[in-house]
Parts: structure tokens; C-alpha cells; sequence
């Protein structure tokens, strides 16, 4: 290993300690530090994003938004505590099992954690996008393996939040940066690293996952992989509003050259569903986007070229696709459909194409929906039912129930893309949408970088201050008070 | 795959979605009923068991009282609702990063969940055991591996408490049992088991879990491994009480033969500790104990000869151990000593050695106990200081924040063996000690077994229940209400 790598994970090591025992207060106004830094220098930053990744000054000036307030979010988290969830069992003499000690739990950082930035997501997930946002304020430090496809955008946010933590107070080294795949596989294998987080594709994801898995001591590592957003549209929902769901079904394919996690891959529409020249019309109007690198451009090409050559598939957009002399791909949304038979027998047309392309899948009226689901989806970030205003019967609360055994979230009449920072987003999803369960986005993605500890029966002086009975902190305590247990099982015969 | 396992495997998977969609007051009570099955076969079950395990009856009627208690307990927290972290985001026009959608958060479960039950607790980490309360609390079907070590008393267990959760009201085939590695091994690779779970050696859990992380969808595997629950007695604590600690100490390792996963492995007292001479008298108090199987006795010889003939190792107490005509082992304590340098040098003192066996680790007055913990250990299940009254200083806060990098559980002037089953216990740690965090015993055992799912603008009549706005099933519901994120950051420059 060579000795810069080892030396990063020992910095990151090194912060650990002070930076877990530091007063939250103190964590929570770095990150908001960290935010206002952010936002001091949005114009420099969103400039090289531009140049980097061929995004849109509108789309990057509302991510760096995004990425800000969800800083400010984590901050209150951690000067909330509710995220300890600390428990205080009073010492029980009565105790139904014997007489039990005094217990005080709360959740300590995992450690030194290694976090794979994406390159659809130059700040939201990336050097101080969610996960980097979600482990700060769990208490560990954090060194970002740069996406490539940002390297000058990912070193100057790297030192300007670096810089507004370390200002702010907290220890040096909690933030640092480092390139190249090599650095990155081998500092994931490394004794002083507690765990991982990526945001990318589902093979290099498993790559790395299995790394993580085969280490001498494996650690938790939170992908966030694939995953194709089948929507499902009723016939009642066609008849009442087709083209107005063909034309936001287009502007969701579209956004972001369709460089989204969430892109509505798959549309299960009824075999007469008329949408193909309204599709086909909001297609034609929507720009030509430049794709975030020459890597992810030739990837479009071939699964684009792999799509329109499967037999059975229709055109209903074309679409562009170009290169230019830099080797940088410019396309338009290319729209196909298929019946649910096709769908089925090939299994290259469940997979997820990155880019703005999606499949119209046209199912017969008495397709058992519920039973398409169970047959051909793992796990996916979501999943989206199009319905009729009020419509609702027995067999769409089904559907509903077996969607969430295949998601992390279902939606009803929007779309997936655009996923919001708060308390109950789920951005997760059974393999492959995500390899360790966990949300990456939303409040909760907090708890993925924790892990519980009790204190038996230790005096106050030695308590950590989240579990004292003096409660410096100002945390929520949840107390189990003695004789409790006598009573157990009543509750449930209520 | 044999058909049988495919067949189980089905069975489970068929239970699921009934199973996660009844009302969880059925569910609360059928945990209940198997509760009180379990107290009515009592006599029946604790025969089987001291005729398989060779555990003591009053050590036996112990653990089926807590199994027992343990489900009851399991009952209230799925009656309770908390566990089901329900988060409702209002919709807000006004939010930070544009309009937000209404979201609201629950909690499902995995799916089936196949669960390998342990040797050494016959009652409570077994078929009825914690893993089984906890993930049938869940939601989850449950398949027991049973342990070969008491193949008769897992069968009727089983029968009695699926017959229980059966005439309760839950569906068939929530609970099933299989018998054999190679069915154990098979079903963890079946692509409807959704997760696992593992009481045992760091061998058998580090074999299973990487055939769950190497599956084509990998699955979260919860283990609970090898541990050696290192104790460090200070200076004033020997002065103060050494012959009252050297009695506990014994008593904490010849319980149930040692046979524990808490066991006091490792004690590291001053060189002048002068416990010799109480710890010899209170090792030659302790009754001849079966150990629990021929396997395990054989383990025990080999691991008990290594360790005495480490050279530097001086034995305090040499305990025996013979074999009767079954092959079964019989076993009084072992305690040696070493030099603190011996163990640092000897890495085979630092494993698991599973029975009646310690080591008191002799460690001179400069010694740097923090320094000491961060070198030799990664993770284990407890770590135990023995403390005058009143002994604090920066030293020994410094010794607790190590300790909890390094353990799950940290005590003071207790003995890790004995685990309350509450709200606020934590039995896991850092690897071995577990494979994918979490805990195995008290009522945060419960969040292994499931993952969140947001719902987005859907209509109150295909929401879930707990979900509802409606509630009817009277779960707390935590909400975010509209026009919050305009002040997000400030709570934390409060």
C-alpha cells in the first residue's frame, strides 16, 4: 500500500476520537458554516460544474441549493439528538428475569468512513453532497474518493468546506480528498476505514461491495446502484388525462440528459394507450444535452444501439445521439415501447440504460399487475403508479403493498425524478437498488454511519455526555422505569 | 437445490405478505400465546434440554423464563408502534429546494428471514430465541437452522410455537425448522430469503456470511460471533476488593461451563495483583460441568492445550477436563496468567477460547490501558473495568470513550455474562463481534429486520395503515410540517 494512502486513513483515524467526543454544537454550526460556504462561492463552483459535466446552469445553481440546505438539515439533526436515541433502563430489583443493572444507550460514529462521490451529481453526491453531509453529522470523518469526471470542481469544494469545518472548529483532516479508482479500492480495504458509501452503477457498486465484504474485518458499505422506476399508468388514467401524462413522462426522461438514479425506465401503459404522438411531440421539443463524459456517452450509445436492436421493440422517438470533436455525446430523448411479453423474454430491456431513453411497456387489459411486479423486479429506488383522479379498489391496494416489497418509495401520480431532503424520504431500495438497505437521502441516512453502545452501571463521571442523568447536551432520553417488566405481554392483550 | 428447500423456502415466502399486512395486534398477541406455550411445556422442554445440552436445570428453567419473557416483551413493542419510526412530511410549497410533495415514512419488513440458531443457549438464542422474537415481531416469517446439539428440543419447540402462532391467528408456515448445514448453507443462497441470521464461532458466521454478501442479491447476514470481553481492573479496585473480584470473576467463567459468548476472556490486572491465591480457592470451589457437546469438548482440549503451552503462560488454576464413555467432556475451570507482553506477542491468546478457560493479563503500573485497547482489539461483545468506589480521572474517561470504539457494551465493577433483555441493551460490537452491526438481544434487535418505504402523494385510501391519516392503528406519527425548511441551519446557531 503506498504510503500517502495509508497515511490519509491514519489523518482520518487520528480526527476520529476528538471529532466523535466534540460537543455537537459545536458539529452542528460547522455544517452550517460548511453550507454558507458553499453558497459564498456558488458562482465559481457552478461555473467549473458546467465546464465539467455539461449540466445546466439552472439545474446545478438549484443542486447547490439543495446541497447547502441539506447541510443546514443535517445540523439540526444533530442539535435536535433525537438521532441517539437514547434509552435509560432504571436499575429493576424487580426486574422479571433477575435483577437488572442500570443501562444508558446511545449511538456512537462508526469511524473513518470512505465515500464514493457520483458524477450525475457533481454537488448533491458528491465531495459534500449527502453521504459526505450524513457521516459528518454522525461524527465521522470522512475522506471522498473523487469522481473522475469532476476532478477541478471536486478539490475546490473539498478545500473550501474543508476549510469552513476546520474554522469552525473542528478537528483537521475530518474532510479530505482523494483520486484515482487504485486509491480508492485500496483505502476501502484498509484496517482504519469503518465503512463505505457510494452513489454509481451496479457493477462497479458490486466491486467495490464485495471488497468491503471480503476485507479480514468486513465493514457496512451503503451503494446506492441501480435501479429502472417502473411506472404503472391505468387505463383509467389514459382515458382521463394521456397526454398530459406523456408530456411530464418526457420532461422526467429529459431532465438531466435522463442521467437521474430515478429515470422512468420502464412505463407500463395498456396496449391502447394512444400516447405515442404526444410522446413523440414532447419529444421533439426538447434540446439537445450534452452527456456528463465521453465514457458515460459511449455506455448511452451501445445500451441505446443494444435497446433498438431487440426484436419486438418499436420506435416511437427516435432521438439524437452525436459526437463531438472532444468526444462528448449530445443527445435527445429516445422513447421505444414493447408489449409485456417482449419485456419479459428479454431480460437486457429491464436493465438500466443511463441516459435519456425509456420503454413504453404495453401490457394486455387483463395483466395481473401485481403478479408483472413479483415477476420481474428486484429492488428499485421507486416505483410510481399514473391513476385516475379517486380511483381506488382492492387490487390497487395490493399492487401498492407488493411495489413496496420492491421499493423503498411509491408514488402516486408524479415522477420519480427530483427527490426531497426531509425526514421521511426513503432514496433506498432492496438489491441492486441499494447493497446495505439505508436511505442515502432524507434525515435518516444518518443512522447508516452509527451503531449502538450501552453503558452498564457506570458512575456519572464516566458517562458520555449524551447518556448522562445531568444531560448536558439537552438529547431526548426514553426512560424504561423499574417494575416495567412484571407487566410485559399486557400491552399486547390491551 | 433439493426440492424440500425450495418448498420451505416458498412456504415462507407465501406467508410474507399476509404476514406483513396483519393488523399487529394479532401479531402482538400470537407472540403472547407462544410465550405462554413455551411456560406451559416448561417441564417437558427443560428435560429435553439437560439431556441434550447438559446445562443445569436451574441455569435452563432461567432461559426459558426469559424466552418467554423475551416475547412478551417483543409483543408490547409491536403493540406499541414506535418501532415503526413513522415520519409524515407535510406537503410544502414553500419548501427550501422548491415544492415538496407530500411523504409519508414507515416501516416493512425484510421478507423471510432464515435464522441459525445456537448451541450454547438451547432456549433463548435458539427457535424461540431472540433473532426469531425479534424478526417475527417484524413482520418476518422466520426458518430456523437448528443447532445439531439439540436436534429433539428444537423440533418440539418448534411445533409448540408454530402450532401457538398458528391458533393465534398468524398465517401457516411463519415459523418453520430445517435440520442440517447443507439445507442451512442451500436456503441462505435461495433467492426468496431476504435475510439472515447467526449465533455462533467466528468460523462457521464468517462462512455463511460471505455465502450471503456473494449472492447475486446479496443479503444483509446478522451474526453474532467471537468474542473475548476483555475486563481491566485498576490498581485501587485490587486494593480495595481483589479477593471479592477474583470470586466474581470465577463464578462469571465457570457459569454454564463457560460456554458463553460473554465470558470474561481476558482480565488484565497490576502485576502485583496478588489474586493467585483467591482464585485458585475459588477455582477449586467449582463443580465438574458437562460441556455441551463432543465437538465442543474437543474444541475446548485443543484450544485449553494451545493455551497452556504458550510459552510465558503460568497456570493459577489447572482445572480439569476428562471425557466420558459418550465422548462427552467434562470440565472445571482453567485460569492462567501472562504478561502483558506475552499476549501482545502471542496472538492466539487474544481468540476466543470457548469453555471454562481465562487468562488474567498482567500489566505493569506505566501501562497505557487506552493504548493497550486500541492495539489489540477490533471488536468484541464487552468490555468490563473494575474500579475502586469513587476511582474517576481524565485517564479512565478517556479508557470508557476507547472502549466504546471497541465493544458494544461497556461495564463497570459487573461481569459481562448475564444480559438484560430491554429497551437499552446493546449485545453486538465492532467485527467479530457481530457481522453487520445491530444487536441481537433488547428491543432495538427489532430494526434488522426491517427497512423504510416512503409513500408520496398517495391517496388515503391505498396507504398503508400505519401510515394513514386516519392511524388506525395508533402508531406515533412524527410530523414535519409545512414552511419548516426556510429555517433549517437555525437551531443549530440556537
Amino acid at each position: 500500500m503506498p504510503d500517502d494512502i495509508d497515511q490519509i486513513a491514519s489523518r482520518a483515524a487520528a480526527a476520529a476520537g476528538p471529532y466523535a467526543a466534540l460537543d455537537p454544537a459545536i458539529r452542528a454550526r460547522a455544517l452550517v458554516a460548511a453550507a454558507d460556504a458553499l453558497n459564498e462561492h456558488a458562482d465559481e463552483l457552478i461555473e467549473l460544474a458546467m465546464a465539467e459535466t455539461g449540466l445546466t446552469r439552472p439545474r446545478l445553481t438549484g443542486e447547490l441549493k439543495r446541497t447547502a440546505v441539506q447541510l443546514k438539515l443535517f445540523a439540526d439533526v444533530v442539535a435536535d439528538g433525537s438521532y441517539l436515541d437514547v434509552r435509560v433502563d432504571d436499575r429493576d430489583p424487580d426486574f422479571a428475569i433477575g435483577p437488572r443493572p442500570e443501562l444508558r444507550r446511545t449511538q456512537v460514529p462508526l469511524g473513518p468512513v470512505l465515500n464514493f462521490a457520483a458524477g450525475n451529481f457533481p454537488f448533491a453526491f458528491s465531495v459534500a453532497g449527502g453521504d459526505t453531509a450524513a457521516a459528518l453529522a454522525a461524527g465521522c470523518p470522512v475522506i471522498v474518493k473523487a469522481h473522475p469526471g469532476h476532478p477541478e470542481l471536486s478539490r475546490r469544494t473539498a478545500a473550501i468546506v474543508a476549510d469552513a469545518l476546520e474554522s469552525a472548529g473542528l478537528p483537521a483532516d475530518v474532510l479530505q480528498l482523494v483520486e484515482g479508482q487504485e486509491a480508492g479500492a485500496e483505502l476501502l480495504q484498509h484496517r482504519l476505514i469503518k465503512a463505505g458509501s457510494f452513489t454509481g452503477s451496479t457493477r462497479a457498486g458490486r466491486l467495490l461491495a464485495d471488497l468491503a465484504a471480503a476485507r479480514p474485518a468486513p465493514i457496512p458499505f451503503f451503494g446506492e446502484l441501480g435501479s429502472v422506476n417502473p411506472v404503472f399508468v391505468t387505463p383509467a388514467a389514459v382515458a382521463a388525462r394521456g397526454p398530459a401524462i406523456a408530456s411530464a413522462f418526457v420532461t422526467s426522461v429529459a431532465g438531466s440528459a435522463g442521467q437521474l438514479c430515478t429515470k422512468p425506465g420502464l412505463v407500463f401503459v395498456p396496449v391502447d394507450h394512444g400516447l405515442e404522438a404526444p410522446v413523440g411531440a414532447s419529444a421533439a421539443d426538447v434540446a439537445e444535452h450534452r452527456l456528463l463524459d465521453p465514457r458515460i456517452a459511449a455506455n448511452y450509445r451501445d445500451g441505446r444501439a443494444r435497446i433498438l436492436a431487440t426484436p419486438g421493440v418499436r420506435v416511437i422517438a427516435e432521438g439524437a445521439l452525436r459526437f463531438d470533436d472532444d468526444g462528448q455525446g449530445w443527445a435527445t430523448p429516445t422513447i421505444v415501447a414493447a408489449d409485456l411479453e417482449t419485456v419479459r423474454s428479454s431480460a437486457g430491456l429491464r436493465e438500466e440504460c443511463f441516459g435519456p431513453l425509456s420503454i413504453l411497456v404495453e401490457y394486455p387489459d387483463d395483466a395481473d399487475l401485481s403478479g408483472v411486479v413479483e415477476e420481474l423486479f428486484e429492488g428499485n429506488l421507486t416505483s410510481t403508479l399514473q391513476l385516475a383522479d379517486g380511483e381506488s379498489s382492492d387490487e390497487l391496494r395490493a399492487l401498492v403493498q407488493t411495489l413496496a416489497t420492491r421499493a423503498g418509495r411509491v408514488i402516486v401520480n408524479g415522477w420519480p425524478t427530483g427527490v426531497a431532503v426531509t425526514p421521511a424520504m426513503e432514496h433506498g431500495g432492496p438489491w441492486p437498488a441499494t447493497t446495505s438497505g439505508g436511505t442515502s437521502v432524507g434525515t435518516a441516512a444518518i443512522s447508516r454511519f452509527l451503531r449502538g453502545v450501552a453503558y452498564q452501571d457506570l458512575p456519572e463521571s464516566l458517562l458520555p455526555a449524551p447518556v448522562r442523568a445531568a444531560n448536558p447536551w439537552h438529547v431526548p432520553q426514553t426512560r424504561a422505569a423499574a417494575g416495567e417488566s412484571t407487566s410485559w405481554g399486557s400491552l399486547a392483550n390491551a
